[in-house]
């Protein structure tokens, strides 16, 4: 088994016999290798929040951003190779001032999460027909959280290019524990404060680290308000909750 | 045997001395990895129906499409990777569009059949003549359900771009015995109506999950109303109809 | 000798020591894999015949094609990689539109049969002289009949591009078998009905299946009437016709 | 030596150790393949013949020409790959008519063999400067025969792009035995008829089958009548010439 | 373990089986062979200090500059191939000019540094979509020091594209045992004199050489003089001041 | 050792770990393989003599051209591979007619020697900067002999671009005899006829077929009457001349 | 070790596990095996001496340059593979001959090392964003001696693109035990004419061959005369002066 993956699985697009594409399959292992991320939908909006890894005392954790605004009505929490995510963000910003400018209105957050996932396929060394950005498959997964005429929204891209909606969903290490934790304490009708404590709790259960206001983001999309990031303060205050609930 | 293929079954596009293009074959060995897809022509028009894999209970499974519109007279249903169908179907309504726009009717199902698999044959390094549009074969399967001058048709198109013409077929995971069952229980005079109850019979049969309105999508092309996908409603009338016959 | 077989087959385009290109004899495998397709020339036309493989009884058997026209006074009868096939008479109709058009007269038997044989040399990775349209040799042959100042003629195109002028030729899955019979059967002062009823026999012959007239086509160039592809009932008196001879 | 033989041969332009590059050599090799071809000169004229292999008796044989009309003062013989060859003879063509065209007089017979040669070296993956024609070295010698004010010349071209004149040269699949009887039997004052007769018997020598006037071709190039083939009648009526000799 | 490496590292943009990128990880390796740099940031600006590696007697030291200015308020120190650095900071020194000239002010400290990391995405062959530069990753890694509206800041920036803010920060040979010793030292609100005594102190600890004044090289980044190298007589003065600590 | 060769050398432009360049030194053996070339300067002019391979008595041997005109002050006497040179000296002869049209003067010989070696650098794969002519080094050397205001000059090219200016050189098999019996034998102060005798001495000492005037070359080039090739009566009288000698 | 180092040294730009860049390494090695050169800097002006190899009493000397003028005033040393030299040279010349035409004044000599530097990283197969000049990297170290406003000064370059100010420096076969001498004989307060006599003393140790006024170069780039290459009467009389202080 082991003979037959190791020689089927360097070619950036080749199919194994028994039709994998092991590239792409070693870019979401690449992902699991990555800080978690946690979604969870509410009626009253999304909340996203990520764990931060501060490797040493004297990096500026502020600075290490994994929750990011894509447009006002629309966020996105990322695991995976950072580096990456940043070409994918760009592209997604690009797309939804676009959408703007031409529909005058936001890009719903389906069209814009779909058009991330194009972007997941444009890889290789033989596509001509499109402009190909990377050489290999894109290393991260997002997360893209947003508020549409459809209401909020909580989509999951990875790099193979697939698209799943979802009412609670966690990516990279430790995001089989979390998503097991999301399945037993989500339920439809929780509400925006309810959620936000929720991603706090699952967050607590896998971080090794002791959770502060300073190692982890939480950020939220509602429909009055779009994407907002809560400040230290505001995370303490969340964080103050969750103790109490405890 | 096993030495022989593992020596010719990398280069995308190389014939082994018996004749065959393992990298197709491959290609078609990922479609039986996909869900179940089934088509069932009628005199009435063509019924389609799949297996959604809900593979957790928070993923929004309405979020998952197998079945897709093309134009209003022709939809799809897919089997094998859904990025790599998103090109495929986007390709198959441009050229919709464009017969519609230039000759002033409905593209004929063939034609559009027809593109898809010459779509199909466009990968690979060396091929500069006509764009290639990826670097390896696409790994999916359709089933083209359309209506046109003559009569309600079923196509079926495989990675290798070859193109035939089905009264019943099954594709993706399990498809051997769904085929097996599609040709005892076919006949050439089924309503529309016994055709959708046919299609969820098997759809049962080979599904390892119980079959519900959530977990399978079905829908219809009729020369009177073109394509329609039945809402969770409608299908829970058909799995009525389908659990009173049994 | 498998070993030096093996070190040199797999670059598309590579002399073994031998000074022969496997890839090129390899695609002339595929075709021994494809169906049976004969053509028999006589001084009123010529006949083909082949044999359409029916895998399920849901298949639309009128669907299969392997017997196309290109011009009105040329049709051709194929066996190997249908996809291939596609692009080749493609490519061949439009010569022959061209040839229309620019010289007010059909394009010679030869020299459509010859262009089909010079886009055979256009593949592989290297050449820039001309665009090459595949990364692999095309892995179809064909039998071109037409008619034309020269009267009727049958001509023979294979993967390595070499074109040969027969009176009667079987090629595809028991082309060997069926060859034989040929040339013992075959005399040139044939009717077009005796060469009909000859093919009939020949085909039943090969094929493991019994012949109706749904599993085989049957196809005719005459210099009156040009291309003319027999319907079913058409084939139904034929084969009434061979089974009183025999 | 068989090991260090395979480690340098596959790369189509790659010197070995000592100094060879094997591809070229291989494609020498697949003429030592092709059936024979045989030139002799004399003051009168070139004389050029060749065996067709008959491999089918309902071969057309007269649809296989191995010996070519270039100008109407140059003709060819071709033994290796018939496809690679009308490539070549395609170009030669051209070059001939652009030198009637430009300078208004036949083009020179050494002019024209060179730029057969010029093209034979075009191939190869990394030629930018000219344009490559080839991705491998063509697999075809010619025997090109001609006159002009140098008198009648007839001069030999292989895949390495070598030149040479020769007074009488025999190619392709016993061309060893061949040229052994040429070096015995040929003289210089020898006239056209004694050429021809020459030609067929050192064919009849090499041949398996018998020779007869449809399994043979045979041409001159004269100064007073340019290039000629003949015909079936005037095949027999040397063939009966050489029968009375012997 | 070893196998498995060697099995993935070589091609530049390929993942592993558990999602690592090696020929990026190899080039991060190049940096802990190359002289150490140390970045220290205070609210009266920056300090950055390496060492320069004289490897001959004859060498003319004032040659070697591992800290180079950007921008007026910009300068960066490296470790890793000096060549590489050149392409690095040429492209910096563009941007920072670029952005003057459009927006008529300094670029701001992260702009500048996100652009290095771009840049250092920028590698592989199937790259079109944009510009590749180089054929491999950037073996070189920069300490970032500059000062704008957001106050002082130090950006550490490595051949993987990642940005990360720090208060103090070493790369290169040694800089595991220099990156202790800065946390063990560094507190908030230290001068900026303090900081270049901090620098040299780590310098000196790391350094197999004895530290003088002309096998180091230090320069500060202030609000109000931008950034400013030390001269021979000012490293000297304040090796002194370290000396009287000691 | 052997192993170590063989893994570093197919690469056409790959470094050995001890700085060699494999694919160039293999390009200078296939000089060692052709036929002698000679040459020698005298203050009166240079001389140039080859051998003629003759491998075949029907092989016109005045076809055989070792010893070509470049310009009509300069001539050159090949080794190696014949296709090769024609490239080579193709490219000279432009070079020459260009300085002539464009200064009004003859071209230097040492800068016409200096253009045929820039050439010999562009071959390879991955050089865009200038055109790449071939994809393998050119595998043959020249001996460049010509007159200028500088005097009669002797240049001698190989295959790695080198350009030496040598009083009496010889190249191909045998060359290194050759060269000790030009060593032993040439003084400064020879006139071009004793030159002359020299040439046909060495060449006499070296081949393995007696020396005619049909099988070697013998060319001059003189201030006074440049670039002149003897005929087969000259050489007749010179070989008359050595023999008298003896 | 050894296999390791087999493993990633063949791919002209990847990088080794530990963060080496081999076929650079290689490249370095090649210089190895170049002749010695030798450059010392005073405060005058600054001396070059070279080692040329006559290999054959029949080569002539004077044709070995491996001192050459770049501008008039600056001059250059180079040990390595002399067809690359020029190529650089080439570059270097050019690149001055621009700034005197732009800017009106001399390219000061640290921008034309630069110059050459950045050459030297443009290789490989995959750099579009820059045109890459070689496949390879070159081959080929320089000294590169030149006065400008900052006085004398002495520039090493080599293939890794790093360039580094010397006082005395140098390079090819036996540079380590003429490295060794430079340094123990070296003062800074040194006249050009001891220099010239330390450089010839240090030819002397390192040659195999007697030191003679036919078998080396020598030149000075003064503020003065700029550049100047001795003739060899010159140099006759500098080694009598070394020959007097022995």
């Amino acid at each position: 088994m082991f003979l037959t993956r190791s020689e089927y699985d360097r070619g950036v697009n080749t199919f194994s016999p028994e039709g994998r594409l092991f590239q792409v399959e070693y870019a979401i292992e690449a992902i699991k290798l990555g800080s978690i991320a946690i979604g969870v939908k509410t009626s009253e909006g999304v909340v996203l929040g990520v764990e931060k890894r501060i490797t040493s005392p004297l990096l500026v954790g502020s600075s290490i951003e994994k929750i990011l605004e894509i447009d006002n009505h629309i966020g996105c929490a990322m695991s995976g190779l950072t580096a990456d995510s940043r070409t994918i963000i760009e592209h997604a910003r690009v797309e939804a001032q676009n959408h703007t400018f031409v529909y005058e209105e936001h890009i719903p957050v389906e069209s814009l999460s779909q058009s991330i996932c194009d972007l997941a396929l444009r890889f290789g060394e033989g596509a001509h027909g499109e402009e190909s950005i990377m050489s290999r498959p894109f290393g991260v997964s997002l997360l893209v959280a947003g508020y549409d005429h459809k209401g909020p929204q909580l989509y999951y891209t990875d790099p193979s290019g697939s698209l799943v909606l979802y009412e609670a969903k966690a990516i990279g290490a430790g995001s089989e524990g979390a998503q097991t934790e999301l399945q037993q304490s989500y339920y439809k009708t929780m509400s925006l404060e309810e959620a936000e404590v929720l991603v706090l709790k699952v967050l607590k259960q896998v971080m090794e680290e002791k959770l502060t206001n300073s190692n982890i983001q939480l950020a939220k999309v509602t429909p009055s308000k779009g994407y907002q990031i809560h400040t230290a303060d505001e995370l303490a205050a969340i964080i103050a909750r969750l103790d109490e609930q405890e």
